[in-house]
């Protein structure tokens, strides 16, 4: 059986305390009854049935991947259909589905945790679900009525699964050079013709049909990103009656052998004049699918953050129970050669690491997801407008935080275990590589970076920046007697931050490359900001509930956690800030040749 | 065939311009012949023969790994039985082994090169010479002369190779727990039994014995790490000719899965009743051991500095080649839709930092390759022990920082490929799968920082750091009006390290979990410091070079790299001096159920 542990009691504190989830969601009329009793019962049972379903496949995933037959279709490792079956029948595909067609509508704020726990029990099935998630949500924006109807009642009720294809070999970050082509047939149908690689889920024997979402160009389409339509291309034509019918001319001609989420399929998909029905404008394609995008980039970010919870949940067992050397903070007794690692100052900053970037990245993610909700459903238009912006501004950072900072702590959770971490038998090393894929795809971690500091600080002369930063000046006036000096440490990164921007705002105009050079620095700065005004107000609320004489261990676990994150971890920031005023010519000077 | 380039002329500027290797060499009795010409013949030679033999072999190593049969011998990968014929009738093995047993005896600054290329190739492949390279050592300081004649003859040959035979399943870090038993057999011989676990090569189809080191205990030995004793137990018996004669009982029973280094078997090893012999004293196994690890951790450093080597050169390459987005500082262009990825500045700063690692740790490496020739073979008594003291203080930081660097830099070798870094087929995962390893054996990296700032620093009062600093004085000095910014930043870092470093000293006492709580952040910030040092000579030398009108283009992308270094990868040891001083109570005062 799984030993996976639903962490209920932190994501109770993140949406109810830190975030007042309820009160929020009460002020959405789709969502008002949602309160932390639904909630909390929803967390619970989902928790339940990944870590009993789900956890149980991961090992067997990585171990036998999918396998291409000869007619084409892809059979996916034993017991993930059955898997897929289960979470189907239990509802859960359905979660946050739009009651118009038969979802249940619950907000993306609870979806996220339950992500973020399917994500830490199997990496790569829970794959499936995630790009179904997207689909549905392009599909939901962009459809024709009839189209909705058509998928979003089938994908919604998990019978059909969903993907998006939109590399090929040679267009990948830069989508502007694909080449798949869409001819119209003159009855509203398009024929599909080209080769897609790297498209995850792509064929599989999960669910009776798969629609895929294809970037193509129209005959008279412009050249470059300004010529790519999106198109719905399901894998088997709907009948009348919307079930499967006709077998479409979309093949997955070949599977990539790669380091980890073996379980998950990444096919090359093969469009032999495949019928397929625009969604959306002609030539707006790409606009199209970065909405779709967005959304898809929190999810990668909550894979991510899944990884790291799953190995560090390994990790802490591991070190609770290795006896190995003798801890510098234990007694000596002649009798006890050795105490349990967990005794070790190094071993508790490795975990600590963890547990740290865990916790603060689950309230930046969580939060995100609010404003998800109310970005959508708030009855306020200026409300959803500034939700809106934050929710542009938050996720590039949240795409690229959280995943490289599951390299970060999956890395350290096998550390922790020595040697055995290095082998299959005590199944960590899995977790670092089914991450190392994720500051990849849905735009590597550099493209979060531009977009963020090019597109969603600078292009605004700095408006969602100013919407972000009264937030944080928020937590800091709450936090100001509490907690003074890390109210200060936050403050004082909030100005410098603020002086980085105004600096590379200067530059940008005369020297185009000051902006990329500067990014990633600038996001890993940006996201120790966002994510140190978090751990504020987590200290806070720990300390006003200790002083109320509530649940002690676990305000006080809150209080050690934040001191550690604030001595050893946002540090980092000002190193970035540093590195990232170093400017272009550090990077450009250099001779091609010389590389 | 291997698209392996030696980095010859790197190479070359550190042994001759940075370190003046020919120099120093000249003062070594037993090495005085060999001179410039000498070391870059071996080189250009070593380096044709590793990618033209050893690099073709690395993804099938990979992809087949080794298997372990009924008869529990073990088959390693097409090819490499035959490699390693080439490597040994080239003369390759025996090229620093002592020629009064048949050796080549070069110096290990000649050698470590070699091994990083090797490495570069094929990290699998290598570990078996690796090993040997190890086992060597340890017989030749501490073997009887019978021993020594019997083994190293064979060993330096490449007839037989090597094992270090120590983790238990119950005593990896902690080798006072270890179980293994050695009874004496009143003939001089002993009678081994017990379980070893992560023995690599120790068992394989490459040569005709396997030389196993093994510790374990007498029987009336002393509990914990006083009471081990270091035995040679040869998989075969030698015969009166020295030659491998009847089968000893000491098997494999078991081959790990492990996530890289598939090319290398890591076994189980099975001690029933095999006969050994005891080396040096009893119950002095486990320094005589170290003696020997420290010659293996500066090893497990090359290993890991030639995954660098080998991912960033496939990293160059492809960025030169792949097509992908406009560069923001090349021309626009109707007719260029995009440009390398080399032009862009993101993919820069992946790469120089790789290239500034690379070059700055090759420096550190070969002089403490240098160092080790000069402690061994200087005619002086008061320059071998001072030369020793460095090399004890530079091992534990040469083993830390390459390999934990090299997941930094195979990591974004991998960044650089996108979505083509994770799949088998370009060649770029497999490097960061095999250097996962590296930080974890020959002692975790948390070992390598505790030992550099307990026993190295701490111990001796400071008398190795004043060695280290007045070295370091010395290039700053020497730079200080070619180079006055970063002559000041190497000043400024020395003396807060310096600082930091007293700070410590005056904690222990009272509070022994200090030291352990900062080792990993002073680790380091104490390689920054020494990397730095070296870069501001390099840097110190190119500018005089370029003064005179020689080879703008090698000396010129030198300062560029210095450049890049200073600006974006030093500010980083702040960051950890920071970190370091925060102190242990940051680590200890969460509740263990808290985790």
């Amino acid at each position: 059986m799984s030993d996976f542990k639903t962490p209920l009691r932190d994501m109770q504190f993140v949406l109810h305390e830190m975030l007042n989830a309820e009160q929020v969601l009460s002020a959405l009329p789709s969502m008002e009854a949602v309160d932390a009793a639904i909630i909390d019962q929803v967390l619970d049972e989902s928790g339940k049935f990944m870590g009993s379903v789900l956890a149980p496949l991961n090992a067997v995933g990585d171990e036998q991947g999918c396998t291409l037959n000869d007619d084409r279709s892809v059979t996916t490792p034993d017991g993930f259909a059955d898997a897929y079956r289960q979470f189907v029948e239990a509802g859960w595909s359905s979660l946050s589905a739009d009651p118009a067609f038969g979802g249940q509508g619950l907000p993306a704020c609870v979806q996220i945790p339950v992500n973020e726990m399917m994500f830490a029990c199997n990496q790569a099935w829970g794959m499936f679900v995630g790009l179904s998630q997207g689909a549905y949500k392009c599909l939901h924006t962009f459809g024709t009525p009839e189209q909705k109807q058509t998928y979003l009642t089938k994908l919604g009720a998990g019978e059909w699964t969903g993907t998006m294809c939109l590399t090929e070999p040679q267009a990948g970050t830069d989508l502007g050079l694909l080449r798949s082509k869409a001819e119209p047939q003159g009855d509203g149908a398009y024929r599909l013709t080209g080769q897609k690689i790297f498209i995850s889920a792509g064929e599989h024997d999960l669910a009776d049909n798969i629609v895929h979402l294809v970037l193509a160009r129209l005959p008279d389409a412009p050249a470059g990103t300004r010529g790519i339509s999106l198109f719905v291309v399901p894998k088997f034509l709907p009948d009348e009656n919307g079930e499967a019918g006709e077998r479409n001319a979309i093949y997955c001609s070949g599977l990539e052998e790669k380091m980890g989420i073996h379980g998950s399929p990444t096919c090359q998909i093969s469009l032999e004049g495949a019928t397929g029905w625009l969604v959306g404008e002609p030539n707006k394609g790409l606009p199209a699918m970065f909405v779709m995008m967005n959304e898809a980039r929190l999810g990668v970010g909550l894979e991510a953050q899944g990884l790291s919870v799953g190995a560090y949940q390994k990790a802490v067992a591991y070190a609770k129970d290795r006896i190995q050397g003798k801890s510098p903070v234990v007694p000596r007794d002649k009798d006890r050669p050795a105490d349990p690692i967990i005794q070790h100052p190094d071993v508790r900053r490795m975990l600590l690491t963890q547990k740290a970037y865990i916790e603060g990245q689950r309230a930046m993610a969580y939060w995100t997801a609010l404003l998800v909700d109310e970005a959508e459903h708030h009855p306020d238009a200026e409300h959803r407008k500034q939700a809106h912006a934050l929710v542009e501004l938050l996720t590039p950072v949240v795409k690229a935080f959280l995943t490289d900072n599951a390299l970060i702590c999956t890395n350290l959770a096998i550390q922790c275990l020595g040697g055995y971490g290095y082998i299959r038998e005590y199944g960590v090393e899995q977790y670092f590589r089914d991450a190392r894929i994720k500051p990849i795809y849905e735009g590597t971690n550099g493209i979060q970076a531009m977009d963020l500091l090019g597109r969603k600080v600078l292009m605004d002369g700095g408006e969602r920046l100013q919407l972000l930063s009264r937030h944080i000046e928020q937590d800091i006036a709450a936090a100001s007697q509490t907690h003074p000096d890390k109210a200060r440490a936050v403050g004082e990164l909030l100005e410098q931050t603020g002086e980085f921007t105004r600096w590379i705002g200067g530059q940008v105009q005369d020297s185009p490359a000051e902006a990329p050079a500067a990014a990633v620095d600038y996001l890993r700065a940006m996201a120790h900001l966002i994510v140190s005004s978090l751990w504020l107000r987590a200290a806070h609320i720990a300390t006003t509930r200790l002083e109320a004489g509530d649940d002690r261990a676990f305000y006080q676990s809150k209080l050690d956690t934040a001191d550690f994150y604030f001595a050893r971890l946002l540090p980092e920031a000002h190193y970035h800030l540093q590195a990232g005023r170093a400017g272009a010519a550090s990077l450009m000077s250099l001779a091609e040749e010389a590389f």
